[in-house]
């Protein structure tokens, strides 16, 4: 490399972002729109669970899953199980998200599925889902050949690791759409807000938008520093 | 691989993709928008400008640059100069689409440099412009150690191999946010419109959205089959 700075030398970088992304979406939906809940009158504290657990859930916790597998100092049958339940928590938490979306949107008579983010976040939690499952059950069905393998150590070691660059890369692919993706949802909801009164260089949208971008920082150095290189 | 696809039997995919988006954002900006003017009373032809040369001229001809240099059968100067001209091309329009959106703003009396899109969208102009810059002139000077380089034969051979892992990295990082940020400016742009009534399940919605999906799947594939691998 041209400057001399190893990788390692980074590696806490994405972990103190993630706590800087973690406060800042917290602080807008509890101190700034009023906090969270599941049952309410106002709806928009129903909508405020969704930034929280894509962000905090699924965003940070499955970049935290990826970079376990690289970065831990443990045996590599220990590193899976870390990098698949990580992952587990995530997309469970992400289908909650998801669901407090509809929830709000329900409850609030606002029609379901019209918008790129709501496409989008479906496409990307379906591949999410399909990257896990093909890693827990069913590992020698046909359509299975794809991801099947690396937790079967009785599996065929040469499917094994034809499949492992597949994982890898449908699940850089779904990550990248995940990072672009949120902050596609950030300027979502800013956008409603400001149309309806919010100010366009006031506090709350400068917060709104600097958490999308130490979000899309914390993704980039994920993959910068854990994966691709 | 677990599937039997060479890269090369896909490598036609991202062409057929630019050329879909090309058409649709042609069309949805021509003939559901009203065209394309540089001056008008009417300033959404002026705004017009700014999704058709940010699509065809930034994203589209900046992956055909990416694409240039790994898939030409020519020999390697002649693939660097096409590769810098392509990139050259389209940092230039990119820039005049730019200014057409600050155009529209002003005649418009919107205000400028407010939203996430705006923001990001500057941030990939001047990296782009950097990564350019760094190729074609001052190779020598302290803080260009990053960039220089492959452009000229007579520099150091160490530095221009030290150089390059850093332009790949930083490239691709740039383009991968410069097509996320598409998708971001699509969603701006259609939420504009809907809350100024346009239907939320129409035709135009779905061209719109359709027109995203195909621009990030065109980025992915241009990084996933000519890049990354």
């Amino acid at each position: 490399m041209g400057i001399e700075v190893k990788s390692w030398e980074l590696a806490f970088v994405p972990h103190a972002l993630a706590s800087a992304g973690a406060v800042m979406v917290l602080v807008w939906c509890i101190y700034l729109r009023g906090g969270l809940a599941w049952e309410s009158s106002n709806k928009s504290l129903v909508f405020n669970i969704h930034p929280v657990l894509m962000l905090i859930g699924f965003i940070i916790l499955g970049g935290e899953a990826i970079m376990s597998y690289k970065s831990l100092p443990l045996r590599k049958e220990v590193k899976k199980v870390v990098h698949l339940v990580l992952h587990a928590i995530a997309l469970i938490l992400g289908i909650i998200g998801i669901y407090a979306a509809f929830k709000y949107h329900n409850e609030s008579s606002i029609a379901n599925l019209y918008s790129l983010h709501s496409w989008l976040g479906i496409g990307i939690i379906v591949l999410y889902g399909i990257q896990l499952k093909f890693k827990v059950i069913d590992p020698f069905k046909p359509m299975d050949i794809w991801f099947c393998g690396i937790f079967y150590p009785g599996g065929a070691a040469g499917l094994r690791r034809e499949s492992l660059p597949w994982h890898v890369v449908v699940g850089l692919f779904v990550y990248i759409l995940a990072v672009a993706n949120a902050a596609i949802g950030f300027l979502e909801k800013l956008t409603f807000l400001e149309s309806s009164g919010l100010a366009k260089y006031g506090a709350e949208a400068y917060l709104v938008n600097f958490t999308a971008i130490v979000t899309i920082l914390y993704g980039a150095l994920v993959i910068i520093l854990y994966s691709a290189i």
